[in-house]
């Protein structure tokens, strides 16, 4: 086999920059029977040229993008900077180039995917992303092409392994809410600043592209109910062991029959799903589908090589499309146009914690407000009973997200109840 | 976009080729959208075209291979008998007609996968057998794709969910072996004659081909080394209970400085790992890369619908890349030779119960003969003490195969020893 070079430039030399540049040489010796060429990095984009980076040939080094943009030697362009802007008009300027781009880029592709895979379409190019959601574990080629003959009608997962590491700590160690997340902080898993980790802004970035791509209709970051794990106490957790449960956030969406429902928050999920036993940082994406059932991806959500090995693998089947002539062949597979739900109009099932006084009906009152809303209640259980005070453990029925609303609402009113402690969805 | 039809042949209609049958026949609504063309199956081969087949177009049935061969509209071919011959014969037969060819035969891709590959390459035709191993779980194209940038150092996974159910059922509810089989036979499971289930064949197959894949070398279903379940007791499970262990039947290849090690038996595994909350008669396959670090991936191993999602995934793979014009994109991917090791030179852990006669020194002459035998014991302790007869349970460091067997052979003939009743491995 003739021996050429695909030449590619890496926009961004971060983490997941420093990962793809060291994956690529180090697989630099099996490329040739991998793609039938070498692959080599010939630019870094990086916004000071002049900053110390060890292993990294700093000759590569350009602050210039207009000079890759330029090099028609430069086939395949790997964005890692993260963020909107300049990332998305550096994309589509290398797609207008004819240049294939692959990203790990979950912000900009929850918004802007649909215009980014557009551009690529439009010149015939490869738009490449299976890093943007769950790091390096294969999803997004899996639905695409394995599990194309399906319908998946639900796909929900762990998606961010910060929340997971702390939710796992605060399980399994006792930890309270901060405690885990000063854990977190310290191993690195959570950013000085945790809000997009903790209040699920990353999870429902990557609830809006995977269930886009399992349900073939754009879902933008918008669309996604969002809620973080913020509230969770020591005390749901405690009931979540009683009730053969964990407490997992998930990103959950299912196709049903009056539209796309899509939501992150944390849930109540029973010991026995497969998304149970998934722990610390580890992510999982599960899939349910008419022909294949249930299936279930797991592995490493983020990290250097974790995220360099989903980036490599789109740099080489970008690659081996170049050698076969097939640039584009698998892009863009939203041919639908299904209306995403109003949260408010999905049903779910809950847990609550009310706490309230201890007086003679004070649960008849309460059961009343809920049966006014049409909250079915399917078990109370009066828990802590002091002299002034008691608590009530309540299980719903599928109810819909603005009837129990409005039942809260007007439970807090109430002068028998004190406080409205834990709301948390039931799987 | 302009719509043209894509003509299929089905090799059989048994249970897999019946749900292929149907899943293309429910997915026909979108097939233009996915791949741009319609497709049709326009021919079934079957042994017996005059038996009564619910549901099927008995028109499209023929007895004839020559002349579904001689058919220049069939472009691909879908091979769902299993079994070495005549399937063999006729997917060489198909590929050098310049058919694509998907097949779902772990039998004959175990013992030929290398000679079809080649036939395929040389004929520039796709051959694909997503379906071949773990059913309906995306395996071999996320190792072909997704996970290409990394080096793979084990693959392991429960590839049988025969035996996976057998041993749910033993551990869960406490059957004994005999009673979990019955259970599985009467659930359709087990076949009549369940052998190539319970010793290990199925998944020795499976072993061969997923670690051909994962280690891009040539591996051989007579190179795995085979070991069934038939042997596990209702004691053994009980033990692993207490070392908080499940006993798991793998498929278990690593990839290591003096060759493939690989092999099928029943293992101890500790319940924190992902495959131990593999139950019933799921399947999963766990993978460990330089990159990825570990990564799973969980489903149905077997079934009408999900083995068809997978076939439907390969068909949809073969027809874009007809429309693109590239077929043979992702052909053989064994470019190295790495020799398989013979299974007495790899190296396990061991869990062993020893029956022996309750006498002073019975565990010295034990140890004794371990360590003559290079076997290092990591913990003895001495249970069921009766007055004659005590059990010995023992865990072993890391030993080779070959100085556990000499070292058994030597305490099988000790008078104080009067059985051998566990031999198993430990992850």
């Amino acid at each position: 086999m003739e021996s050429k070079k695909i030449k590619a430039a890496l926009l961004g030399l971060g983490t997941v920059g420093t990962g793809v540049y060291k994956l690529v040489h180090k697989r630099a010796d099996v490329m040739v029977d991998t793609i039938g060429a070498e692959l080599e990095i010939s630019k870094i984009l990086v916004r000071d040229i002049n900053k110390k980076r060890e292993g990294v040939d700093e000759s590569l080094l350009t602050d210039d993008w207009k000079e890759i943009l330029a090099d028609d030697e430069i086939q395949i362009v790997i964005e890692v900077m993260g963020g909107i802007e300049p990332a998305k008009t550096r994309i589509l300027e290398a797609l207008h180039a004819g240049k294939h781009v692959v990203t790990a880029n979950k912000d900009l592709l929850a918004e802007y995917g649909g215009e980014l895979l557009d551009a690529a379409a439009e010149n015939n190019c490869d738009l490449l992303f299976e890093a943007a959601v769950a790091g390096g574990i294969p999803i997004i080629r899996p639905l695409k092409q394995c599990l194309a003959g399906n319908e998946i009608t639900e796909i929900m997962g762990i998606v961010n392994g910060t929340t997971n590491y702390i939710l796992t700590k605060m399980f399994e160690e006792n930890m309270s809410f901060e405690e885990a997340l000063a854990k977190a902080t310290e191993l690195g898993y959570a950013e000085a600043d945790p809000t997009a980790d903790v209040e699920g802004l990353d999870a429902g970035r990557k609830a809006a592209i995977m269930s886009s791509i399992a349900f073939h209709s754009r879902v933008r970051f918008h669309d996604v109910y969002i809620e973080g794990i913020t509230k969770i106490t020591s005390e749901d957790i405690a009931y979540a062991k009683e009730f053969d449960c964990v407490i997992k956030m998930l990103g959950v969406a299912h196709n049903t029959d009056k539209g796309i429902e899509v939501g992150v928050y944390p849930m109540l999920l029973n010991k026995e799903h497969p998304l149970a036993s998934v722990r610390d940082s580890f992510n999982a994406v599960f899939v349910h589908g008419d022909a294949v059932d249930d299936a279930m991806f797991y592995g490493r959500g983020a990290g250097e090589l974790p995220t360099a090995s989903a980036v490599m693998g789109d740099i080489i089947d970008v690659a081996r499309n170049l050698k076969y002539g097939c640039s584009g062949r698998i892009s863009c597979t939203c041919y639908k146009e299904i209306p995403v739900k109003n949260f408010d109009d999905v049903k779910n099932k809950f847990f609550l914690r009310l706490q309230v006084k201890n007086e003679p009906g004070v649960l008849a009152q309460t059961a009343k407000v809920f049966g006014d809303h049409k909250v079915s209640i399917q078990r109370v259980v009066q828990k802590h009973v002091e002299e002034k005070a008691a608590e009530l453990v309540i299980s719903t029925e599928l109810v819909k997200e603005y009837h129990l609303k409005d039942a809260l609402r007007e439970l807090k009113e109430m002068d028998s109840i004190s406080e409205i402690s834990s709301i948390i969805r039931v799987y």
